[in-house]
This record gives structure tokens, sequence and C-alpha cells, in this order.
């Protein structure tokens, strides 16, 4: 019997909805771990009012690796524009409402899992009540994830420090994931609010892990984040989290520019990233395709809006993933 | 093969949550047809809100189908008790999105029955969106089913017109159940609010149907609608209703009154249903049976509350209606 790829994916929000769409179309053995620093919308009302652990990413996963057409993914997605219910997704009502039922985020996502049929595993990076915390080199302290995402003025200040507050707790059942992994995916996804938030809690475990450690690299930097990062720059960042360097083997990045028009379009969010220049000798293989998705995008409704302009395509990423 | 009987319920509220959650336990075949003129609380925040039919006394026949200890059935009556979602009782919500997903009543309770893996079907009396219109004899109209829940001067000024406006086309469905019927219950359940809202659609068909017609009557009448009512105003406000005399072939009722303390406790909302003194001679066999429940009432905490004190004792009433 061929041994299946035990893929275990590192992320949470839009990158790794269209991530897992794509992997899940391929024979793996698939685990998505999920950040859980989400505090803003929908997420952020529910963790308020009933002080759940925070749906958002969760619903994003599960969505992901659910049938592309089917009734409950659909319903899943629904998103209110009405009433007391405006702007919450049914999907975080429902993981929400589950885990006060049972008690416990774990069966919440059991049952979710089973009504949405998914193949694969989706599973919360830690199921401590968490605060992501970011402290600019100005003395600046930024309370939150959401509010991190939209203060504009991180990379002109710098980061000082970034980390969870309460210290969190690693998921057992995410730290077996990682431990049998044989290939650890991180990214696409916005570094400061997706990625570190899943390294403080599990980054060491990785570093620690013998599968083979992808980084999939954005196609766009971040305006007020990440303006003008290099891969090797993103790479430095997210080593220096996990503590170690030469930790990732391969960086797959993408090597179709989008066209000019979209390019200027998209001008306020960010520049795209490219790889460092002139070229350093690396620790890891620069795996370069043509990623980007053309047409219109056919992710989730959910959340945010601008992530459809320029996008990686699903398959696309999942075949370079399987193939580098 | 023996004929599995046809048992239709006609109903909504509590009164048929304790009757379905005894019937489900016999080898019958079950179809609940409910009311749906429901207009407050929750399910009338939804009907305002998003357009849809309303999903209250749905939710309450599907978890009285459902198995007693499953994790479904606790979601489905989970009720929010802060928040946006404060008053909102999670089935109400799966059910109203489902219906705004699919486009379709019919097809969210597909998907809700069989997510609750209940025994027997749940049906709409009609998919007209309605409202309950009395109008009592001094001229005052009372718009709304919740209105005149709580309106407490109807049994001083008398109804001279009860409708559903627009008129409502009954649903298919429950016509082709109440054509096959073996046996017809009506109640128990509150007269104006529920069992009239379902005869103004229905109640020519039942009349014309071969089905045994069995009417189960209140343990108590509701101060301020039905005061001092005995059985046969019941028969004859319903049939009334119906267009038909000697629709009912058997009354079931209680023989066993509540303790004085719980009388005098319920005083404020209700005297005992009795059989007329002197007794009539009626077209109709009464059935007496001690149907009283004991102990703390196991209904689901949904909607109101004193239902719990004087209730029907669910397996008892089941009893009496296949045995009588």
């Amino acid at each position: 019997m061929p041994h299946i790829k035990k893929v275990v994916t590192i992320g949470g929000g839009t990158g790794t909805f269209t991530l897992l769409s794509g992997l899940k179309k391929y024979p793996v053995d698939l685990t998505a771990v999920i950040s859980m620093a989400d505090d803003g919308g929908s997420t952020g009302r529910l963790r308020d009012e009933f002080g759940v652990l925070p749906p958002g990413d969760l619903r994003q996963g599960l969505v992901a690796l659910s049938d592309d057409g089917s009734m409950m993914r659909k319903l899943f997605n629904h998103r209110y524009e009405k009433g007391d219910l405006a702007g919450h997704s049914f999907g975080n009502i429902f993981i929400s409402t589950l885990e006060q039922v049972t008690g416990s985020l774990d069966k919440a996502l059991d049952v979710a899992s089973n009504i949405l049929n998914i193949r694969g595993r989706v599973m919360p990076v830690t199921l401590t009540k968490v605060k992501l915390i970011t402290e600019l080199k100005n003395g600046k302290m930024i309370e939150g994830e959401d509010m991190l995402g939209n203060y504009q003025l991180v990379s002109r200040f710098g980061i000082k420090r970034i980390y969870l507050k309460p210290k969190a707790k690693p998921n057992p059942k995410a730290l077996q994931a990682i431990k049998e992994a044989d290939v650890i995916v991180i990214g696409p996804g916005d570094l400061y609010t997706t990625m570190i938030p899943n390294l403080l809690v599990v980054g060491s475990a990785i570093a620690k892990s013998k599968a083979k450690k992808i980084f999939v690299a954005n196609l766009m930097n971040k305006h007020g984040h990440t303006d003008d990062f290099s891969i090797n720059d993103y790479i430095q960042t997210l080593e220096r989290v996990m503590g170690k360097s030469n930790v990732f083997n391969t960086v797959i990045y993408n090597t179709k520019m989008p066209n000019k028009a979209l390019l200027k379009k998209y001008s306020d969010e960010g520049d795209p990233v490219v790889v460092s220049k002139p070229p350093k000798k690396t620790s890891y293989k620069l795996a370069g395709f043509p990623l980007l998705a053309s047409g219109v995008a056919k992710t989730s409704k959910a959340d945010k809006a601008l992530h459809s302009l320029i996008r990686h395509d699903s398959d696309k990423l999942a075949k370079a993933i399987l193939h580098s």
C-alpha cells in the first residue's frame, strides 16, 4: 500500500482557504491547523458576547474542505445582511453555539466536520483564549488582531515585540499532527495577523519536526505592514519567531505578475512580493511557478472582499506543493 | 404485514410537543401538521427581518420527534441569553437561514429533519405568509397571533370573526397526509392561537377525511380567552370553523385534577377544562383518562415557561390516543 502523504497546513483566513481548496482534491491526508487570534467582525462579537473561542477562521477551513456544491457549505457561508444578525455568518453562529452547548470547541468541530462531510481535519492551534498584543518600537501598544490588521503604521515604526496574552497552550492534537507530518505548509496568509499568531504557539514544534517545511510566499505585500518585503524578509521574520534558523526547505513563489491595470487598482493595498535582488544564497530551495489565478474569485463570500482581486490559483498551488 | 397506523397531528406549540414526544415512541406513521400563524418573540423577529415563514412551532415539532438525548436536539433548543442573539433559539435561526439559502421552507425542513434524525414528518399547514386577524364583537381588531395571545379581554367581548390574511393556501403535502390518515388528532393546544389558525386552512379537509378524528381537550382553560369553557364549547367552536357538525369521533379528556396548591398557583392562568354538567348527549365518544403529568416538566426550554406547571403526561396521552 502506498504511503499517503500527511500534509499539515498552518494558517487561517483566505490564503488558507485557497490552499485547502486545492489540496483537498489530491489524495493526501490533510490537517489544517488554524490561528486563534481573530477578534474582529462577527467573530469578535461572538467572543465578546459568549466568551467563546474565535470561530471565523475555523469556519473558513471547514468550508474549504467541504464539498464544493453542498447545501451545508452554502449554509455555513451565509452572511446576514439585515436585522440583529447583520454581519454574522451562519457558520460562525453554528460553531459558537455548538461550543456553548457541548462545552468544548473540540466536540463542536467534530459535529460541524461531520455535518459538512469534510475531507481531512480542521483544528485550532490552541484552545487558550488569547489576544494578540503588538508593541511597536515607538512604544505604542496595539491590542488585538483586528486592531493590528487595520493599523497602517506598523512598517513605519517597526515591531518591537509581538505576543499572545495569556501565553497559549498548544493544542495537543495540533502538536501530534505536526510531529507526524510529512509536509508542513506555512502561508499564504497575513504575516502578522495569521502566520505569527500560529508560530507563537507551535513555531518551535514545527522547527523540531522532521517534516519537509514549505513556505508559500504571498503574491502581494501588505501596505503599512510588509512594504517592500522580499521573500527572505518573510523567512527571517518567521524564523526569528520560531527561534531557529534554516527551518524551511522550500519556498514556493509566484512568477507571473498581475497585469499593470490590476497592480494599479491594488496599489493602495500593497506591492508584489519578489525574490531578493540580487538573489542571495539561501538555505532553502526557491521554487517559482506561475500561480496567479485568472478570472473572478470563487472563494467564500465571507470576511474580506479585496482578496479576490489578486490571488493564488488553488489547483496550481496544490500541484506546486505536491510536486516541488 | 400489519398495517402501520397513519397518525396526523394538527397543532403547534407546547401541547403538540408533548403529544409528539409521546406518540413517537409507538410504531405509528407520524405526520405533524404545524400552525403557521406565530409572529411573536424570536419567530416574529425573524419574520420581520428576513421575510421568512415562522420557524418556532416547526422547531418544536422537529425537536419533539428527535432522539431525546441527541446533541443536535440540544443545539436546536439552545436559547441565547446575551448579545445580539438574545431571545433567539438556535433552531429558529437554523430553519430560517436554511429557508433563505435554499429558497424553500420545504427543503429547509428536509435538511433539518435529516440532521435531527427525526421519527416521522413535520410540515407547515400552509406556505402562505399569513397574519391572524381577530375582530371582536365590540369592533376591536387584533392584528397578529402574539397580540391575540396576550389580549386578556377576548372572552369578555367575544370574537366576531377570526381569519388569516391573506387567505392561506393549504400545503398540498398536509392535505395529502390528512386525506390518507387513519387517525387525526387535534389538541391539546391553544384554541384561538393554535387550533383555529390550523383549521382555517385545513378544517374542511379534516372534516371530509375518513380518518378517526380525536380531540384532546386541554387540561386548563385560558384566562381571558376560554374562561369556563366546557369540552362541548371547544368542540362547537372548532366545528363552526370547520363548517361542519359532528366531525369528532372521540374526545380524550383528563380525569385527574391537579392538587389545590397547584390550581391556586395557576389560578391567574385559568381553570380546569371539564365535561359539561349536566352531561349532554354528544355525537362523540367521551374518553376520560388520568392524563396529568407529575413532577417537573421535561419539555423544551424554549418559548413559554408556565406550561410546565400543569401538563399532560406524554406517554399516557399517547396510550390514550392509540387505545381509545
